[in-house]
């Protein structure tokens, strides 16, 4: 088997044109194929080369098509449709396919799904369509869903899938064994077990390496991890994540406030919180919202222009600390041409120091224990790149303007700024984290406040006097 | 039992200390508790409280440590001391334990190791060290640890482990499980078995789950999944990760070049990998290497400074465009007032596209099959928004300067840089993708001079022809 036939991992066994190119891209020649059944209304064709695509695939797939080709996609697969490959479109696709789809329609493709797809799909609706598909479900589903659903949103209780195998503590490892083989509707994927009292009161987990290692006549009890790091179904996603990721976990039982057990939580969903939650950092420090990049021109410009008006409060404040000094820079017209970069400098390195800071208190490597011996590094390395940064400025506006004095002043007014950088990229994310204000969104238009402020300031204020100038 | 005492997932048995508090930080009483046992060199005391624990507490544990404590921390716990912690720690604490410990401690210590988490903690010495430590291990282990530290840095070689469960496919289900219970020296955890030919070329694989629900006397090759998701050992992990997460994947073989099982990758490894990516992405755009909480000053400040240095070209370069207008700016100081709001509302415009569009290109949301939607939607996005700011600011400018005119060249300066701003953004990422040049780590300093050499120009051009001013 050549290497190329291995990278593809989803070939369509009819036709044989790969799901996707070398770059794990979708090959434009299959959406083109598939384009091509949906215009034909070649539902066989279309069978053909998209029923067996794992859910990922189809749901990339369904981003790539256009709006009207991705519900023609649906109803012509039919039966063929794997609901699960909602739960992987973006947003905007999911929900434009669910209202174009007729609510029985839905209805029946979520009952095969197991619970956490489904709610995943649901929980973006309006409470009126919600309440129109769940009607069409079978009561026990309903029941289940409506539960989830009850569950705060970004709860573990709206992540956990409510399949899981429970078993009670006097079981031999034999009878569990024979159990699995002989029960119908196990979940879909499972790692673990769980032993739960007659209330359903969780005891312990057992893995199923465990199991299989294990002698059939040994008790389930013998081989229980009776340390129980069960979540607890109101807990937030992002607080579970970090729990997942700190002790490697792959799986976790899920119990309510009286300590049973209602659902597991695997790590294929704690996976996408996890890289959320990095994401999610970077894009407030850029000031986005949650866009997607299928959300249309409305959406994304109202998200964006919040935050360019809130940096234009900034952006003014700066200009306010500039007009104070008008006459200075009439006198001499130089400062207003070397004024940005002291500015420009010092919002460089306090984004620096704030990146630091606020990935520091979210993976919580920044703490009360260490803060003032980030501190002093900080100012430590504002003061040396100050330095650094302040001889070279300070020679290139010398020797630009032929005026030692300029030079000086520039270089001063660098430190200076730089200083105020550092400190603020540090503090100011702190301060914020504990307001409980974000620090990931709120900080970076307080630190550019600073360092506008205090470049501008500091940089034709130390000109003026230096230079005797008016201000 | 209460919820306080369930959040807490690792308490000390013996002195009941938690070992983290409420927010999972770790417990500054705790700590203190470890530090007495230190400085009183009570080993027992400290095996009470500290040789349990799992090791992600250990590793946190190790940080919060000052140095001479980490090492006598190692030395008190003796046989007690689980290896693995060192995977948990970050690389600054890591480097100086492996210097400070003799190497024969070390390599006993790495002995009773998955071999993933020993090639992670040599990976970083110098070849000198390792080697040391190396000969210092049996035969077998130095022979599978060398062929793994041969692989590419972050290739899926590195990250894979040694030890997996591989049967013969004439195996029934039953002689696989009697198979499990016998054999010794099993992996610490895994989630499916791996069935080869007599060369050890990967002929598929079986899941736990499916063996539990089998019947003993059914073959393995007949519940086993063919669809080889194998990874190459070769590839990059974050090609990798990438696959695990877009197939929620939770182990996958690691086949040679001959297609032969060499290892296998596990989720909590590539966890660490998808997180890293998205975080590397956040650190480049913010100018930052690989800076570590831990790091001196020296490292922090020379690794920042390379930034800086580059980002003053581009500040210097906005100066000389700004001193191409001396005389304008002289002849009406107004413009140095305001120009710094058409620069910095056109950076900010810029970064948020840019941001977008550079993790839509790690994500492969972004493709050249909706390239050119997305560039119409980020054109119309700008012309949206630099209106609605350009209204904002010309109003502002105008009254502020009692000049209508004034805010007509301020609006249209906006206008022109915002649209600049997005067009720089999305194709300046795009096209240093395609040059082969990450574009998280050099798209924001073409964007910022984009966006200051043109926000700097049209406005003051415009002020120029406008009030017929000199340049």
């Amino acid at each position: 088997m050549s290497n190329a036939a291995e990278l593809d991992m989803s070939p369509s066994p009819e036709l044989q044109i790969p799901v996707r190119d070398d770059d794990e891209r979708l090959n434009p020649d299959f959406i083109a194929a598939v384009e091509t059944a949906i215009a034909a209304e070649d539902k066989s064709g279309l069978s053909a080369i998209a029923a067996d695509l794992h859910e990922a695939d189809t749901g990339d797939l369904l981003e790539a098509l256009s709006p009207d080709d991705r519900a023609a996609f649906i109803r012509l697969l039919g039966e063929d449709f794997d609901y699960t490959a909602l739960t992987e479109t973006d947003e905007a696709v999911r929900l434009q396919l669910l209202e174009d789809l007729p609510n029985d329609v839905i209805a029946e493709g979520l009952g095969d799904l197991d619970s956490d797809d489904a709610v995943y799909i649901l929980e973006d609706l309006d409470e009126d369509d919600q309440a129109a598909i769940l009607e069409e479900l079978p009561y026990a589903d309903r029941a289940q869903l409506k539960k989830a659903l009850d569950y705060p949103e970004d709860s573990a209780g709206r992540r956990m899938q409510s399949e899981f195998i429970a078993v009670a503590p006097f079981w031999t490892v034999g009878q569990t064994i024979d159990y699995m083989r002989e029960a119908r509707d196990l979940p879909d994927d499972f790692y673990e077990i769980y032993v739960v009292d007659p209330s359903f009161k969780l005891l312990g987990s057992v893995h199923l390496d465990k199991i299989l290692r294990t002698k059939r006549r040994e008790k389930v009890t013998s081989i229980m991890a009776e340390r129980l790091d069960a979540v607890q179904a109101t807990e937030d996603q992002e607080e579970v994540a970090r729990r997942f990721e700190r002790y490697n976990l792959v799986s976790s039982a899920v119990v309510d406030e009286n300590d049973r057990l209602v659902g597991v939580l695997t790590v294929d969903d704690i996976v996408d919180v996890i890289q959320e939650e990095a994401e999610e950092d970077l894009r407030a420090l850029a000031g986005l919202g949650d866009e997607e990049i299928s959300d249309n021109v409305m959406t994304i410009a109202r998200s964006r222009l919040t935050w360019l008006v809130v940096n234009l409060g900034t952006a003014v404040l700066a200009s306010v600390v500039i007009a104070l000094f008008e006459e200075t820079i009439e006198a001499m017209v130089a400062l207003a041409v070397l004024m940005p970069i002291v500015a420009s400098m010092g919002g460089n390195a306090g984004t620096q120091t704030m990146t630091v800071a606020v990935r520091g208190i979210a993976t919580q490597e920044l703490s009360a224990r260490n803060l003032m011996r980030v501190l002093n590094r900080e100012v430590l390395v504002s003061c040396l790149n100050g330095l650094a940064l302040a001889v070279l400025i300070g020679v290139t506006a010398w020797l630009w303007f032929s005026s030692l004095g300029l030079g000086v002043v520039i270089g001063s007014a660098i430190v200076i700024n730089m200083l105020f950088a550092g400190l603020s990229g540090l503090l100011i994310p702190i301060a914020l984290d504990r307001l409980n204000i974000d620090p990931a969104i709120a900080s970076s238009v307080f630190v550019t406040t600073v360092t506008d402020v205090v470049g501008f300031f500091a940089f034709l204020g130390i000109a003026a006097l230096w230079f005797g100038l008016p201000f």
